[in-house]
């Protein structure tokens, strides 16, 4: 009706609007709760904070009763203003989803002159509930979270009855509200159905985020209402924080991160005034690729003169690839303190000690990070300082996998549960920077914050019996710091310390199906991939015989290294015990795959590599990519030098050079005397392939000095 | 010494030799024995021959006696003649191997008027045994085969008792010899150690045949010595007719055979004079090859007119190929006899009945040949006719065996024993006409011959339990009648009949292992062979696919007959009962070898033909020729039409065009992918190869019109 949204409007115009908050501390959760209000332009009152309002110190544990004290002692300067309404609400666990115009509109709508917000369990009081008016819908208790009124009746309220600060907040308005003749007095109501505020608390399952134009919103899907006031009351923290990544401004489908460009940090253009940092890196046991860990700490884009190492590790092969580090780079680094397996320290201790020592050295910050964390974006550190928060790390995880260094959720028990939005961040199908509340592997704290933290709790990553990094969360959740996960770049990777390293010969060799990515990078030839596209051709030296990159030196390097420890070449003779038949027909002097425990990992290899040159060089043949006989030959003019005509009992055959023609041997190649054509100076890393059997007979050319090495397999025999 | 040769000379030159023997009837025997002494132009005057000196008839069986009282009454005229030496001798069992010269000269070395032969047993009277002078070397006791003496002396020994025709020849010169004052009256002695005379019986391991300059000669290797003449006394027959093979002028080293255009047979030039020859062709049951034994019989180069076929069938198999044969054939010859299936007639009686019926229709000559002899060489009736033999017949062999249709020697049982030149002739090695003591298969008698063994032996095939052959040879040479082998040229092949057909339907296909080189000759395609040749080359139609001629139209023919005879096509579908796993992959409407019982057989054709090819042109590999897939495809476009791109479970496949496209089909051929390339309108009974799996992807083309047929095979899967 036209007439009466005029006659709203009016009242609106003329009708003031004053949020009215008691809070002591600028937490994280008051800063959310500011910047809701900003976004709507609306004013607050907060009353009790100590650099505006109150002098003296106010502990964040106070009674109810003190806060109408204080409310007493803030709101009498208003107690005579008709024109003027007051919401008092909560801070740290609200935030604002709408501005003055809804508000007011809606608070009108009550028709009331005091409306206190409503919840679905009566509290403290359960005795009481009788008294309370039967509701048909909508939520029957009062809720005192949340209260909107004119200022003089909200004056005349909290001033119905004296309260000791220590008395219940909550029942002192219930009393007033179940008293009927009060409640008349004061024309008072309750937001049932969550017009105004909503209560998260019990009532999550009703609850969705959606969008409502430019803004993300809160949905009570039961009563079709979108309530202006979010609350987090009880233990629905957690779930207000997760509904914040979104609301009112925050992620939308059609601006993505909203917020990821406020607040930030400028850092300082010249070097020498950048914050200093202290990387905390704890190399726990079974890390693959710590040499390529270090390498990319060592390639992070931030002065290491600004840069203290702090290391952690407590096995003796993680602790030589560091040492061999440190002798080359130590003395880049503003300073290094290194905990080594002999100092038999455990990692929580560790990670507090790295706390102790941050602040000792007078850090601006410290970026804690795993062994297993493969940092690929060299910028990392400015990048995550530029976010201005007390806790951000970056998205890291295992490759192709779900596994990532944040929970989006906690279970009953305070582990992982799945928040609704885990898949879109974890694959970057939602970008971001996302309050969550749980952070491993690697993130970046303020010193201000390790301070705060240390000085409430001197030991943050000891609680109970959890693990460090469970530990240390709950601790900075307690504390009512947020704890960030950025995705808004790719950062990097987590590795899997799943399996074992079989020995100290080039572990990360085995670490082909664990941590397939990393492995690729160190050992497949980068040239490689670009084979595998349709467009391009690979070459073919000799009829049907096809030669590409595959591997890189460092894998040729490896297999030879691996060969060479093992020892036990075989002598080239064709009795051979190891095999099936123990009969070689065409005998080489060398070491099978499975007597350096590699089988099943180069079978692995061939049927994820070669394969694809396979299918592509040979159209329709799917290879089973099986294999019996695989070894490294080694050809010397003082052992065997060559390899008469034959053929292998392989369907197709992989033969891969693993060191260089002119360096390292002379002489060899392989012939195929059916079109009398051979390939030699095969490149180091690079295979060979070539039908096994009818149309290739073939020989092993004679090497004339050093030492040759290659790697045969004979597939699907 | 000088002087005492020149006084042999002499009275060799003034003192004549006259050899003397006694026989009935010019049996081959004695033609032979005449031969001798005509080689050596020795003059005989044989007694009791009907035609020249005794009328009325003498039975072949005489007693010895009889043959001194014969003498006595022949030798009169010589009684007083000192210049005359007589040399009295056997002459059935009787060959000479030297002349006068070397008689008279080993005679006058006795220095006795009379000398007898000398064997190692005594008879007839083995008490006289201690009345013989003792030897230090040579044979002791007296043989009457042969006696060389003095005319007058020789009369003196004859008449000195008087002597029943009945009483033996042999006991009576015994006596005189035991005589002392009869020995000294007649100056008597024995030659013991066969300067003169060798006795064969209990002494054949004894004798050598040697080459004595361009004489054949026997070598009493005990004594050292070379007996003139050889006496087949006793048993020892047949080991003369061995010897006189080569003795004195048959076949030697230097010349070969020097009889075989002896004594031949001049036939008339004009086709009507040529003699008449009865075929009798008896086809026992499991002949093989029966359509190519009749043709080859029809391509006999005799005049049809000239031949009556004689012909014995007992299997309903057969005797359809002899039906389908006279339909065509049967009004170009005289005459034609058939004893079918339903006769119930058996071997030995039918070849009896042929006898019989050569007699009875006036025949010249029989040809008796067996369904299992191939005769290749077309000139076969003439050649025999012209070597003027009572019974000859040509070599023929199991091809690539040593078992042929004549024996050397027989055991004590009569059964077959192997001569000294058994494998020389059958290899021929040593080539010529070659008196032996059983033939079968094939043979040529005169129709003198027949009539002369049907009036001793009413039925010749029938002896006691013996089979046909053995009987008629065992009759044949009882009554002295020699049989001959000619291995001077190739003639033809006997075929085994061990292995059994296993059904009506081409049975012949299954000869492959039993009769190898008729089945090649029917069924591998006669361009086959050269492309085995070093130097040729094979057709290479797409990369490493090669085409080449395997089989003949016949063979085609046959397995599509074979097939559709057996009927239950497969479906085409992937579950496939005949397969270990119950499941192909790529299917085909096909029938498998083993379902027709082929399976051991192709198996064995691809190890035997296609092999060459896969080495000659993928050279190094050497195939197993190992299959488990052989199947017949039948693409129509009502049924499966074409098959989809696929690889083989094989090493390398063989594919053989069954039809002819054009006539049989439109559109089919097998395309290879990876190479674009087609091979299309195969010639019916031409193999293809090409490898199974990795390059040649490939795919069978759309059958447009009518039926193709292919046999595939995947080999060394
Ligand atoms: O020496 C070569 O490259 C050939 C090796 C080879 O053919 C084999 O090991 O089977
Ligand atoms: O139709 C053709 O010639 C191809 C047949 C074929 O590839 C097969 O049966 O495996
Ligand atoms: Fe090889
Ligand atoms: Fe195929
Ligand atoms: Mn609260
Ligand atoms: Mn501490
Ligand atoms: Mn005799
Ligand atoms: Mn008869």
């Amino acid at each position: 009706c036209l007439f009466l949204s005029i006659e709203h409007a009016k009242s609106q115009e003329t009708t003031e609007l004053l949020i009215v908050t008691v809070a002591t501390d600028e937490t994280d959760g008051f800063v959310r709760f500011k910047e809701s209000l900003d976004y709507f332009n609306l004013t607050v009152l907060v009353i009790g904070m100590h650099e505006e309002w109150v002098g003296g110190d106010l502990s964040r544990g106070m009674g109810g009763g003190q806060k109408i004290n204080m409310l007493k002692r803030s709101l009498e300067s208003y107690k005579d203003n008709t024109n003027l309404v007051l919401f008092f609400t909560d801070s740290y666990d609200v935030v604002f989803t709408g501005g003055k115009e809804e508000i007011m509109s809606k608070f009108n709508k009550f028709n009331a002159k005091l409306v206190f917000s409503a919840e679905s369990t009566i509290w403290p009081d359960a005795s009481l509930k009788d008294l309370y008016p039967e509701v048909t819908v909508g939520k029957r208790f009062l809720c005192s979270g949340g209260i909107i009124g004119y200022a003089p009746t909200f004056w005349e309220a909290i001033n119905m009855q004296d309260i000791s600060d220590t008395f219940d907040d909550q029942l002192y308005y219930t009393k007033i509200y179940l008293n009927t003749t009060l409640r008349a007095k004061l024309n008072a109501t309750l937001d049932h159905t969550s017009q105004l505020v909503q209560n998260i608390n019990f009532a999550k399952s009703e609850l969705e985020i959606v969008q409502q134009g430019d803004l993300s919103r809160i949905q009570n899907t039961v009563y079709r209402t979108y309530p202006v006031v979010i609350h987090g009351n009880g233990p629905s923290k957690l779930e207000l924080n997760y509904m914040a990544n979104y609301i009112p401004d925050g992620w939308h489908s059609n601006f993505g991160c909203r917020k990821c460009e406020w607040n930030l940090l400028q850092l300082p253009e010249a070097e020498e005034n950048l914050p200093t940092v202290q990387l905390a890196i704890f190399i726990e046991p079974n890390t693959p690729f710590i040499p390529e860990f270090l390498s990319r700490i060592q390639q992070l884009d931030y002065p290491k003169s600004k840069i203290t190492l702090f290391i952690h590790t407590n096995e003796e092969n993680t602790e030589r690839y560091v040492s061999q580090f440190l002798l080359r780079h130590r003395v880049k680094y503003q300073g290094v303190q290194v905990i080594s397996p002999h100092d038999g320290v455990h990692e929580a201790t560790a990670r507090n000690m790295a706390l102790d020592h941050c602040i000792l050295k007078n850090c601006d910050y410290q970026l804690s990070i795993d062994g297993n964390v493969q940092i690929t974006n060299s910028s990392l550190i400015k990048f995550l300082m530029t976010k201005n928060k007390q806790v951000v790390g970056p998205l890291v995880k295992l490759h192709e996998k779900l596994w990532s260094n944040f929970w989006g959720a906690l279970n009953a028990d305070g582990y992982y549960a799945r928040s609704a939005d885990y898949i879109s961040i974890v694959n970057r199908e939602r970008t971001g920077i996302w309050n969550i509340p749980f952070i491993s592997s690697v993130y970046l704290m303020k010193s201000e914050t390790i301070r705060f933290l240390l000085s409430r709790v001197p030991q943050p990553y000891f609680y109970e019996d959890m693990d460090a990094d469970m530990a240390f969360c709950a601790h900075v959740r307690q504390e009512g710091i947020f704890l960030h996960v950025t995705n808004e770049a790719e950062f990097g990777r987590l590795l899997s310390k799943a399996n074992v390293n079989p020995g100290p010969v080039h572990p990360d060799l085995w670490q082909i199906e664990t941590n397939k990515k990393d492995w690729e990078e160190k050992y497949i030839h980068p040239d490689f991939w670009n084979l595998t596209l349709e467009n391009t051709e690979v070459s073919q030296p000799c009829p049907d015989v096809y030669m590409f990159p595959l591997f890189t030196e460092e894998m040729a390097d490896a297999i030879v290294d691996v060969m060479e420890n093992h020892g036990e070449w075989s002598g080239g003779k064709n009795k051979d015990d190891r095999l099936a038949g123990g009969y070689e027909n065409v005998p080489t002097v060398d070491i099978h795959m499975n007597q350096v425990n590699y089988e099943k990992q180069w079978l692995h290899m061939l049927a994820t590599y070669p394969t694809h040159i396979i299918q592509k060089v040979y159209p329709g043949y799917y290879t089973k990519a099986s294999s019996i006989m695989m070894f490294v030959v080694r050809y010397r003019p003082s052992e065997q030098s060559f390899l008469r005509p034959h053929h292998d009992s392989s369907t197709w055959t992989m033969n891969v050079a693993l060191n260089t023609y002119g360096e390292d041997y002379e002489g060899g190649g392989c012939r195929f005397l059916r079109y009398d054509c051979s390939v030699t100076q095969i490149p180091k890393g690079y295979a060979l392939v070539h039908p096994g059997r009818l149309t290739h007979y073939h020989e092993g050319l004679q090497t004339m000095e050093g030492t040759r090495y290659i790697a045969v397999s004979f597939v699907d025999p």
